[in-house]
């Protein structure tokens, strides 16, 4: 038999990629065919076509994003910070190697540059050639690809952006700075006088201590920060969460207007991934984790 | 070595409960101990106390709730048509053998009678035991329990409730009769006029066919029908969804009032969770699925 990539297991004439980051909880997804798969400078990099997930990118073994499900993270992350912004013409995407937030901020005809800044060029090829689902296959003139560390690259930029969409994958190895003071005050000076920045805060059932701790560390450098969830079905927990921070007050939610084309983002839904859970707002009121570096 | 129960494997001196109920999609949860375990008339039955989600009754190998996350489900299941109704005194739980939907339900001083329709006594003695963080170990004097099955229970009732509750398990063997037109007639013969009945339709993203159908079959007997959604953490697919059915017109989302304690529902979420998804509005606009017995 030919050999299998890693992290993939043959059993009884199936094939399996099973996750196994987790000490206490293992998701083993079936898979119908290995569609790329190459070893980055960076990573293990494969798109997988499975069962029930339609293909999904994977990183060193763990699901970074499906064919069926990645829409509603990407409109999510995406839309709420664009569709709150008057006028956002510079966007700054963090992370985002899958192409799917690029493409939801291109919705906006008043956005004239998108710089995706992900380290790994790996991943933009696959999710591009593989991930169409996901990535649109994006080809629009206005974004620029810059393969290259996003917490240098930040470092580097003074009042640019209107938005700022963070998209990192989980705070282990690289993407551990990526939920850092130093970063985010880095964010601060990157963004416009009026402009939004969101963040990726993981989930509030499986890591609230890693929300908790990025919330506060953004909320001591913003004059204005605020949390909303949405459900992102193939991550562990269901239930994720997103942190905003903005230099100056946000505008009321029920004043956001919305009418891209999307599949799951809507008016009520950009509106509504405010109103949290009674076990959040009790958390966010809570004494502050231990919020150091 | 002892023997393991059935569904429990043993690896690398750890123990693991695998759900292998699905063909291409496998979930294992590290388990530290077997709480219960019995062979009832109906299934096999076993509370787990597990590392991630603490202890978790598992029916036929199936996790069915967990200590972790099992009142989320519970108090949207519950709370939404209860807070709904103007003076909730009679209430029918069918199913709901974990006590969950019980514990919330005795949360309402105007209620006065609260029937538990379970047809394994086992799953009740389980969770009252082992599952206190989701039953609250429920010795309320209202509540009835009637350890028989619930079509046959529903099919002799006539105008006695103001609140139905339908907790089923999966649309699978003997749970398959409370996702049928004839069962759903017997609920509307046995909701008061203006009762409201909620039951629990099935994830919107995996099992599409089901949701569509029972919206669709409920539609169709009752005078307005209503579908809201909550995040399940356990539940593959992570987004949930429920069908309210009334014989005359449900209030404005609006208009709920709640202030009832609880770890996650509150007046924001109970009127939020009817603002559906786009992809959901779409589903629900579409010709009928075939809705038919």
């Amino acid at each position: 038999m030919e050999r299998l990539p890693k992290y993939i297991q043959h059993a009884q004439g199936k094939l399996w990629l099973t996750e196994d980051e987790r000490d206490n909880l293992k998701i083993s997804y079936r898979i119908k065919e290995v569609l790329f798969e190459e070893k980055s400078p960076y990573q293990h990099v494969m798109v997988l076509d499975s069962w029930d997930f339609g293909p999904m990118l994977v990183l060193d073994g763990v699901v970074q994003t499906t064919s069926k499900d990645g829409h509603i993270y990407n409109e999510m992350i995406s839309h709420v910070p664009l569709a709150m912004h008057p006028r956002p013409r510079k966007v700054l995407i963090i992370g985002g190697g899958d192409c799917g937030v690029a493409r939801e901020a291109a919705k906006y005809d008043q956005v004239e540059q998108i710089d995706l800044v992900e380290i790994d060029e790996a991943v933009v090829r696959a999710s591009k050639r593989y991930l169409p689902e996901v990535s649109g296959n994006l080809s629009d003139p206005r974004v620029r690809y810059h393969y290259t560390d996003g917490v240098e690259f930040v470092g580097q930029v003074q009042q640019e952006y209107d938005c700022i969409i963070v998209d990192s994958s989980d705070p282990v190895g690289p993407a551990e700075q990526l939920f850092e003071t130093a970063f985010y005050r880095n964010l601060h000076r990157a963004l416009k006088e009026d402009g939004i920045v969101v963040c990726q805060s993981q989930s509030p059932i499986f890591h609230s201590d890693v929300m908790r701790q990025s919330y506060e560390r953004i909320s001591r450098l913003f004059a204005e920060t605020r949390l909303y969830t949405t459900v992102v079905p193939t991550y562990p927990g269901g239930l994720w969460s997103f942190t905003l921070g903005a230099k100056h007050a946000l505008p009321d939610p029920d004043s956001i207007r919305f009418d891209k084309p999307a599949r799951y983002a809507n008016e009520e839904v950009l509106r509504g991934c405010f109103q949290l859970p009674a076990f959040l707002n009790e958390m966010l009121k809570q004494e502050p984790v231990h919020a150091g570096r």
